[in-house]
């Protein structure tokens, strides 16, 4: 990133910071105090992030003469900030009963989420007790499958394996996303459809991944009822704003759950979305979930910005992205149970922050989004961690770890929280060329110089910590709300709307154009595509014949 | 990056093609010539990479002057390419039983290979027709887990769930890896300990998470036969290079299969590393997968770098790293069975050329491993591609597909294919602000502006598209090895030793340090640890006990 896009409130900083290392800055015990906050159950940890008392006062300074609060306001109150599609952003209106501050959201969607919440309450604890027959489900059902793609999977998938340990007893939950035949395929062979209930999840049940499997499925266990279409329809559940093409699909309307314009897909988990998490840990756990999340908009709408969470890790992300110039970020959760987290926040974060133009069509002035990455400790180290303590390249950190595991392995999960903690002092640490230099104890002075160079370590690496009491309804519930409240406040920061996505609209419209392209007859001609595309197509002809 | 780092050698193609959309060069229809090429089962698409035939020569010049050949073939000639260990790397030695060309790998090397690939088979071969106790393991096995983490982990990982359909009847394989207790636990409770046998794979046979997840198993196990050592460990075999260990831990020395320091973990799948493959897709399957990946040895041992597709693979990157500046890249697999490609590709690359000094000790005259990152399309689409196509950075990306499904939903498969196709167009072609106001049909003439500001593509994004015929043991095999020989070829340019990792070490030596002070009675100080990990450690130790 060249130097005159950095924001020049920042520079001074910059200069200032350039030439301390993190293990000087560290040195100053009352970092801990400006730098280290607890909310509920997390404790966050910006201590090894590459800035000063100055610097986030700085950074302070600018989200406070930034109007964030009417900004943030205007969000829970209900107003119009999908600008471009005129819409409302009411998801924190979702757990709204769960929150001890009195909600500002229109009473008309108020009243639809509560409604819809005691529907999923009844069919939860109605499934719960063994007999859902009186909400049109089939009785036996072992198995649920929810078929979506985007924020109709990525929430719940990421929820429900989290919270394995809550898992209503004699029911599994599965995933069905991509529009690869192959996990349909396997699915079928795993599962029986007399016992499998499918949850079909898109707002507009014109998805072509999720009625391309909703299809495969729906012939499945229509085979299993020799074409009882009656039977078929008490093995499915839809989850959609458009009630007439679910119906005509074959799903009876009283077995549809609502979405709403007013709630963007990956924001969505807490709505009828979340159905399948729902069914998984029961109608209790799923208000603590809630819960937790309502604790974390409480805290966003009422605590200034030198305490307050999501606005705190929204300028950390700032001076990385912006100031610091970082293109990616690792998200390292070290948390098997947490596995899935990386991947909700890619979509989070990239789908409402990748943008380039301001709500007012301008060029943006900084870099958006960055790369979000990662995967689970201590995997990770024995991966890629290697490219982060040595690369050429400073990719900041974030860990998450849990104080308190669902297991009694104890030997395990000390091993597993000591490397957490070992990482983030690593690569802020790092070990100079002398301190290397000192244990390389054979060979000449040339071949101890080599090799002391290959082991020496930069440090100077910045990371955030999180840490979990456990990992619980509640918890998750709040860590999921703080990653939504930081991305509000760097969207607002940035200028852009982060609640649209015209960029996957142009990929979607040449795959309808190649499509014809690619039938088995190849009849179609490829007359029309670029030359890259009419040469790929023409191998996709000829190698399966092969 | 600063422009003083970017080759010389390059800057006046960076600056020609740098008014010139990628919309452009795709007119030029002699493109695919020099970038689209065949090499068995892969078709490798390199038409979308923003260069073109001058660009390409200057590169192709720069690497014919490197002396790859040479470096080449002191690699397969067994010459201690690994400098900082003083070893040879041979994992193409491994292979060389399904090359049409001699070995020049050491006589005593190919035979100890030899020697192992003959335990495999037969070891297979009896697992595979049900009595495998003249090996010493127990009858009646149903599951297999590979206990390992990184190298011992990740590629029969990968392998094992690509080749799905070519799973031996019967026999189920997991992969327990990460020191997290929870799956661990997970699997005690889904597997029956008496048909349960465990591969422990450690060179070493020192490593914590594989020795602590090793140890549990054993309990479990141990449990199961009220304590009978002999029975126990009919139950369990090691891949290791540390024989006396292995014994010790519990594996008489005849189940303890060999791992050699000529082997890097990260390219060790085709050594008895890839012991759990083999029994899961049987003695011949395994052989093709060596067979795929020796039809790549023999072509980059023999083809010129123009047509050389691994020489091709390092080119292009080189030029969008160091020339382009490009921080990541993106590898999107279309297919769910190679789920498992993105986090084997981060470890390949990103631990292999995540260095910052030459094999000489001297800093890099450039950048070094970009961030390798990526999951499964279509879900991609629906989860960051957003950030692809209208983000503020250039992402380069790698898209993976199968001409040939292993399955029968055709209509799925086409949908699959032509969204791949369509990504990598969209990408590169764009939607221009012109297309898109002419598309904005209503509202006044600033709304019409700022919507279609808002549904502009840049477009000019590269990508490299490479479609197997289908994926079979061969096709991975040959698809692999081409991202290890473009590994290769990348730290040759780079000048560094892609075949250590010393940056591990650090984070290793102080987790040691921090893990008696964690210890559940609190008692050992944490005095000398820095101020944040006392800090993060007091709370562990507190909130443990709320």
């Amino acid at each position: 990133m060249s130097s005159e896009r950095r924001p020049s409130f920042l520079a001074e900083h910059l200069d200032r910071l350039a030439g301390t290392h993190l293990r000087e800055l560290l040195k100053d015990a009352a970092r801990g105090k400006r730098l280290r906050h607890r909310l509920g159950p997390i404790l966050l940890d910006l201590s090894r992030q590459k800035l000063d008392q100055s610097a986030l006062d700085a950074l302070g300074a600018h989200v406070e003469a930034s109007g964030w609060q009417a900004a943030r306001d205007a969000m829970f109150a209900g107003e119009a900030i999908n600008t471009s599609e005129d819409r409302p952003v009411l998801h924190t209106a979702l757990r709204a009963s769960g929150s001890q501050l009195p909600s500002a959201a229109p009473r008309d969607a108020l009243k639809e989420i509560a409604q819809t919440l005691q529907r999923i309450d009844a069919l939860t604890k109605a499934v719960e007790l063994g007999d859902a027959t009186a909400f049109g489900v089939a009785p036996g059902i072992t198995d649920i499958v929810n078929i979506g793609i985007g924020g109709s999977d990525l929430g719940p998938r990421l929820a429900v394996r989290a919270l394995t340990p809550y898992h209503v007893p004699g029911l599994r939950s599965h995933f069905l996303t991509n529009v690869d035949g192959q996990s349909a395929y396997e699915l079928m062979h795993q599962l029986d459809p007399r016992r499998t209930l499918v949850i079909v999840v898109s707002k507009t049940f014109t998805t072509q991944e999720t009625l391309l499997n909703g299809n495969v499925m729906r012939d499945w266990i229509s085979r299993a009822y020799d074409g009882d279409n009656a039977a078929v329809s008490r093995h499915f559940l839809a989850v959609s704003a458009n009630v007439a093409e679910a119906e005509k699909w074959g799903v009876p309307a009283a077995q549809v759950y609502p979405m709403w314009d007013f709630v963007g897909g990956r924001f969505s988990v807490w709505s009828a979305v979340g159905l399948s998490l729902a069914l998984s840990i029961g109608s209790y756990n799923f208000h603590q979930f809630l819960k937790g999340a309502a604790l974390v908009d409480d805290h966003f709408r009422s605590a200034a910005w030198s305490e307050n969470l999501p606005v705190l890790l929204s300028l950390v992300e700032y001076w990385n992205r912006d100031a610091q110039g970082r293109g990616s970020r690792a998200v390292i959760p070290y948390a098997d149970l947490l596995t899935d987290l990386t991947s909700y926040l890619q979509q989070l974060e990239m789908e409402s922050l990748g943008k380039q133009v301001t709500k007012q069509g301008q060029p943006v002035a900084q870099p958006t989004s960055a790369v979000v990455w990662g995967s689970v400790g201590t995997n990770a180290q024995h991966a890629y961690f290697q490219s982060l303590h040595q690369g050429t390249d400073t990719v900041p950190l974030e860990f998450i770890g849990v104080v308190k595991p669902a297991h009694d392995l104890t030997a395990n999960h000390e091993a597993l929280l000591s490397n957490l903690l070992a990482q983030a002092a690593a690569l802020a640490l790092g070990k100079t060329f002398d301190e290397a230099l000192a244990e390389a104890k054979s060979g000449s002075d040339e071949e101890r110089r080599v090799l002391a160079a290959q082991r020496t370590f930069p440090g100077d690496r910045p990371s955030t910590v999180m840490l979990l009491d456990a990992l619980t309804p509640e918890s998750l519930g709040a860590l999921i709300a703080l990653y939504e409240h930081k991305v509000f406040m760097l969207g607002h920061l940035w200028g852009i709307n982060a609640f649209d996505q015209w960029g996957v609209e142009l990929g979607k419209s040449i795959a309808r154009q190649i499509l014809p392209a690619l039938d088995e007859s190849g009849a179609k001609s490829v007359a029309g595509l670029d030359a890259s595309t009419q040469a790929l197509i023409e191998v996709i002809r000829e190698r399966r014949k092969v």
